[in-house]
């Protein structure tokens, strides 16, 4: 397929190498162009401007929040004016449910089709194509998607025909991920404090009842008490944020969700904009009058 | 080695037959007799007076809560009088960091070994030698103790010297199980009421980065909405309770098993008295105006 | 003074009666027209077009939210692009701090003055120019503004020249006044199921410590489980909103506010859109298994 | 009447010295003697062991929590085994409603009056007679009561018959002021930060709705950073720990009352302990990364 991909961070590099190698016609575009090289080098064409990134079957866009997707799919040479009818616009993006739900309006309107489709994963996953990968839109449109989600992932999830069922699971997840982290801390802050080895701690846990990569992956970080990102406090804080927008919007209180938006809060206003998210993990500790990690 | 056990409840015959299985000589006590006939006919003795099934080199102890562990061990007949010195106590039983530190004491001051011994597992792992085991207190007590482990769980983890610090492991593994079931009744109530199949949700999880036993356990229970025990709120509760007692002595707040203690007084204020633990994981719902699993 | 009066609510209506009884020349405009009637009997002239009630010396604005604000604030006939250079913008609405500081700029640049002037107090205070108004803004605009505010008022106070202070203050106060609902209606559900009576109890409560008319008003609401409105719930959890937006644009973790938040999404998710705000103050006794009041 | 006093702090002294001031015959006990003496130089006798405090019409106890009052009721030459038959016992102390009900069956088993008469305000309150008070029993000891209560305080409030309510009531009161110290310090963090000068800040609140004795007294001390007690954090603690206690056994959660713990919790982990429970009102300043009172 003839694919454009826009936005080419670290996830968005990965993700676009491997759908070169799965043999598909990628033509990449990037704000700050430079960024394109790597890609070129592996067969991909540099689009200069926007729109020549959209005139393919279908275009992916994985970038870093709602005003960044508004920015390139709304407005002059943008996706939605230049895609072509029956053509496919495939966001990977985490942004908010009702910007999904205003792309699959837009696109409708425009004879185009549209998939949401989040992944989750770091950027080591998306360069190994091992992501997860969950998919909402028109069936069709997500048999289109298919072959292109299965280049970027090891396992896609089709979960509904609402597109922005699919932002809505990513986003639950996403606090999911912080609600770990947060009961990790609050757990080490109270066995550490009563003379536990946390690292013997955590390979208990780990070994047994919390077998899970997320367990293993944060509760290292906070035993280690290493923050460097990894996830930047201020985009999870987002995350965060924009599943509490959606639970706004249908009416479903999640104190635990509050709990953690009141933890971001307070790890930004203590100077820890450019730590890893799993930092909050250290704020129970930090209450009970302990260092992180000691 | 000749052992007495105490507490013969779903969780201690298990636990008693895996070690006669071992080939151990055991003699069984229970406040209600009838319950060591299966295990007399594996080849125990049954013990008619508590004092009985307190001569042998090692008692273990497997009851429901601190008063039911006071009774047996202080007081005339019971263990801290009756067991020789040399002779070991392993207390299996869920209960307060503050009594474990009694028991060490008041066995110290009667020569006798102490060993907290707290397991991870329900009663089919009970049943299988399948369960956890944390075991803390002096090295020597703990390698006498750990043949009887063995043969009664799966792994032993040895984490510290102080007996007590068993019992702050036991006590915040049963919270971040507790926050898990909130976390998820969170996070169900959002995508459910948003339109997401519950099923085909908890399947993606438990694929993906929540691959852990608890989540597909306790997941399944919020979906289906089954709540019979299991682990009776009650119980529960009262665990959450302990874990809150100890952060109160160490004076660490924490915040998630605050939250924790509200679910449980809704829960039971509420008539959920004969519920699963796990039927918390379904407030979210309802305070989202939703009835849990639908 | 020739004075501008936009929005003729139930406040508005009677803001706008003061300032005629105080000699002012005044001309109203509404979108719903029919509401000029009672004020014109007054002596007010009725506005046709927005643009005809701002032409004087000052505008005043009393609206819903945001929107309405900026719906007659910006755009063709607005009151930025008809009021006179050196001419008074006067806002009285409870508005974000983030459009009020966006107002502030747009007057600046078009050689207006502003003054925010939120005001506490429920309809009948209005009409009787009871108010309590909080203005800030640049001094002599403050100083311009002061006959009229004291017109509508019994009092009022200057407590910054930034004028987004006002609207902060503003926000800040219906916080604390929504965390004395949320915490009387946990005390009255303590208390309550403890078999205390809850009228007796408030009489206590108002003639002792808490002899503020805030505890009367809501505490009596709460007791008697009369929850008309009065002031909607859904306004009322816009400004709880809008106090964490402030938050979180200062970095301020509120977890009070927090849990207010999620108390309106459970009355709201409950059926509650037509309730006065204190029905949160239900809640408490709700999850208590209890009926409010009861 | 001829009473015993018991419990000379700086509360009980006030109120034995307006007792005494009231023209009754009151002999004092206290633990620490040398408290006596300014008592007998008013008129008081000085009882050398506990029990000749108990041999008049009526004995009052003020102490601090419910070991100290445990240990002048129950055992030899204590309150109920020395006070006569029909006899009163008024117990002024804040202890725990599960104490009260535990003293009430006490003294009715030794035909013995009992009322629990907890005490609103401050020792300079209790110095001059203007303390309130809230008294449950069986009316005639009540009525008994009456004019001893009358003599200590400026008003007394009947409740309930069961005397436990009154301590109910206490700890909700309690639980009340600090409610109001919680969400003035989330206040003031946040128009604080905003810029808002928090003296002028604190003059609007108390001049409007908030003009409750409360706010002034509790907003000045987190305004000015004045945590030298007054009530000890500590103690203040432990009344919100009553407070869930009581909640748990009426099974009624009180989210609000929780996050009062868990800050409690975090004010003596972080060095709090000789502060004024007014201090746990200057933590979201510290999370929102500012001094209190700054």
């Amino acid at each position: 397929m003839r694919i454009g991909f826009i936005g080419l961070g670290r996830m968005g590099t990965g993700m676009a190498s491997n759908l070169i190698k799965a043999g598909h016609e990628v033509t990449v575009y990037n704000r700050s162009p430079e960024k394109a090289a790597p890609l070129v080098a592996l067969g991909a064409k540099s689009a200069e401007h926007l729109a020549d990134a959209c005139r393919g079957d279908a275009v992916v866009t994985m970038l870093a929040d709602d005003p960044a997707v508004e920015s390139v799919v709304f407005g002059e040479g943008g996706i939605e004016a230049t895609l072509a009818p029956g053509a496919l616009h495939i966001s990977c993006s985490t942004i908010s449910v009702d910007l999904s739900r205003r792309l699959a309006k837009a696109h409708a309107q425009a004879s185009q089709s549209y998939v949401a489709a989040p992944v989750f994963g770091r950027p080591d996953a998306a360069a190994a194509a091992k992501l997860f990968v969950v998919a909402c839109g028109a069936p069709d449109a997500v048999e289109i998607a298919s072959p292109l989600l299965d280049a970027i992932g090891q396992r896609t999830f089709v979960m509904s025909e609402q597109p922005e069922a699919a932002n809505l699971v990513k986003l639950s997840g996403n606090f999911l991920i912080g609600s770990v982290i947060e009961s990790l801390g609050e757990a080490m802050a109270l066995v550490g404090k009563g003379g536990v080895d946390l690292q013997a701690y955590l390979e208990f846990l780990t070994s047994t009842l919390f077998s899970a990569p997320i367990y293993r992956t944060y509760g290292s970080l906070i035993v280690e008490g290493r923050f460097e990102p990894g996830f930047a406090a201020p985009l999870a804080h987002k995350d965060i944020r924009l599943a509490l927008a959606a639970a706004h919007e249908l009416r479903a209180p999640m104190p635990v969700a509050s709990l953690l938006n009141d933890r971001f809060l307070t790890l930004l206003a203590q100077g820890g904009e450019n730590l890893d998210w799993s930092a909050i993990g250290s704020l129970a500790a930090q209450d009970a009058g302990q260092k992180a990690g000691a």
